[in-house]
């Protein structure tokens, strides 16, 4: 059975020209970039054109750019490394509570060990606010970390503004663009983002690639120690094939944006207004405007949503209900409880990524098997007719919370 | 023009195996392995028979291997993983100084934080002494790192003595087999090993592909903290098509090892008696018996290595100077240090290391254009006549030597 995918940002197909690039790497022209031999030209050539176009989709200088293997990896990287690097400086950090689990696990250990995390509020949209960040920056502050986008949620963070505050207090700003970069502009000169963390499999390269842009000037430490690979930042032999594939995503991206944005758009509008429309007791979570343009995040009162999901695929239809990285630990996300979701409405959560493959027939289906779906699993759901049935929607919030969301740690 | 490949450390070619393994998983098999959707279902496949054939290869349990992007974050997330896990039994490593820069990077970091290492001293030929590790061992003592094979000098290190006296004294033992896993046999049960590393393009698979094995029961912290991948010890997506395109390399190594090692042997002899017979003032480093079985490695007399693998590399030749990792760094090599080579003799060191796709006719040439270029070198090397040319191969020794070897930091 042919699958629609609705979840791009765990996994988007391979661009051809992705896969195409890739396959001499992996056979005749495969060889260590580091070789001085001949063996190497190829592999080191392959690396720095990669370099070249992931740096333009962001429009930093390619020596910016450190490949690093995922998008956690890159989020890693950037917290510990800049800590490490600038624990002179002090060891303070400002950070957003819907950060991904690759930031907050990090933030949380380090907390433990002497760091202080400053957690920002968020409002019920998951937005942050850029005046918070300023009252809170202090001398010992070494980094700002906002998402650009929330991968549960689809919440277009204010970014422009924060790079703003950042660079005007000098602190470092590092932003995760994991699930933004390909889909939206990003900027790094206008922005005045110092870090930000990508993946490759996002913009339809392949799973297991990342980057980590490191504005010039900017110390950092490595988190994988050893040889001289990207400038001695990230040691260890480079996938080359896959850090070329996602070069030639890169570019694609870069050129194909406003296409891609547009398309999303619609779909991802048609997507939310449907569902709004056909399934009652369902409410968006994450900002309706300020919104990753292929995002669609929903919770759906009164049922489960990994059961829903289930069934959904069992119609052909792939979603997920969260961070594809929790997926496994059926846990209520950080995010909804961050954004004051109610923790029996947060179980009825579902997020459809959207991509370049979808149409609008696949959404017109989807459509028609989620009302489906929905109306079965009511007929069977304890909770219609309990008296939590009465519950709102959010939790009434403090005026201003700054306690970090209560995660297991690894 | 076709080259042949005596840098097999560096990058040996993919097997077709292997690659035909990648290839539907960059295609229509793409997913995410923790997706729970239909999607999911044969990269989480591929992942779990790739974890089995990687556990086959060394005789561990499937659960017990973690997936990485390469050899140095396996060496990494060692070290770093288990100082962090153990830091309440204590603060004291014993490592040699003969280990990769992916070890020797973290650990004298490590030294600047509060740990203690012993670094071993190690014989002429690098080999280490058990006896000296059993005596270092104290009550804080939470690990022993010694490579079971050197990627510069080709020295096997007696692992099996080692693992005997950690396991008797309750101590981890770690070991880095990045340069020897598929061409000798390693067995983690019989020689007690707690922790391996493993990088997959050394036995044929992709670059960019790693393992660590982590025994069942011991304490590791992440290195790469967030999503549950790799049971919470290793966040972020894997690259699926690398990692299976590594377990059916491992598969095909555990097959084919006795027939590779006695190729390997065959060749690396011929190799080794060649030279020594046809350069004069040429010495082989490390030890002659206890070697790795496709390793040669030489210093010759009166020439600068690199440009004799320039010379080599135009008449088609590829090798290499030392650890890969640091040949854009041209220092002399911490392993010719801690052997006592004469920095000046150590300059003229060269690594061969061969492959399934080298042949009798490989060597053969290869022994005919070293001639050539070493004899041309030494016709303009000012070394020859100098006063230098009396110097003595190795400096002499101290008793003990515990210094760790004097390298630069990222």
């Amino acid at each position: 059975m042919k699958i629609i995918n609705f979840d791009h940002l765990a996994c988007a197909p391979l661009l051809p020209e992705a896969r195409e690039i890739m396959l001499p790497l992996l056979e005749e022209d495969m060889g260590n970039p580091l070789s001085r031999h001949s063996m190497g030209e190829k592999p080191k050539k392959a690396l720095e054109e990669a370099r070249s176009s992931v740096a333009q989709l962001i429009n930093s200088k390619p020596e910016e750019i450190i490949f690093t293997s995922c998008g956690s990896e890159s989020n890693n990287q950037a917290v510990k490394g800049i800590a490490k690097a600038y624990t002179k400086k002090g060891r303070h950090i400002i950070a957003s509570p819907i950060e991904h689990h690759s930031i907050i696990h990090p933030l949380k250990d380090m907390e433990k060990q002497g760091c202080e995390v400053s957690w920002l509020t968020v409002d019920s949209n998951g937005m942050v606010n850029p005046g918070e960040i300023a009252g809170l920056i202090r001398e010992d502050t070494v980094l700002i970390t906002v998402t650009t986008a929330s991968n549960e949620i689809g919440t277009l963070e204010p970014i422009r503004e924060i790079g703003k505050i950042a660079r005007e207090k000098d602190v470092l700003f590092h932003t995760d663009a994991v699930a933004a970069a390909g889909s939206i502009e990003i900027d790094v000169i206008k922005d005045n983002i110092d870090l930000l963390s990508l993946a490759g499999n996002v913009f339809y390269g392949p799973l297991g690639t990342g980057a980590l842009y490191v504005r010039k000037g900017v110390r950092i430490l490595p988190l994988i120690e050893g040889g001289v690979q990207e400038r001695g930042l990230r040691a260890g032999t480079q996938n080359v094939a896959a850090i070329a594939g996602m070069g030639a995503a890169a570019e694609i991206a870069k050129e194909k944006l406003a296409e891609r944005r547009s398309h999303l758009i619609k779909l991802k509008d048609r997507l939310i207004r449907g569902t709004l429309e056909t399934v009652p007791d369902s409410f968006l979570t994450g900002d309706e405007v300020n919104r990753l343009p292929g995002h669609a995040s929903f919770c759906i009162k009164f049922i489960e949503g990994e059961s829903m999901l289930l069934f959904l695929n069992m119609a052909g239809i792939a979603g997920t209900s969260g961070s594809t990285c929790s997926s496994e630990a059926l846990k209520v996300s950080h995010v909804l409880e961050a954004i004051g979701i109610e923790p029996v409405w947060a179980q009825g959560s579902a997020v459809f990524t959207l991509g370049i493959d979808n149409t609008v027939e696949d959404v017109e289906l989807f459509l028609k098997e989620l009302q489906k779906v929905v109306e079965r699993l009511r007929q069977m759901s304890p909770l219609i007719n309990s008296d939590l049935a009465a519950l709102p929607i959010r939790r009434k919030k403090k005026e201003r919370e700054i306690t970090p969301p209560n995660l297991p740690l690894n």
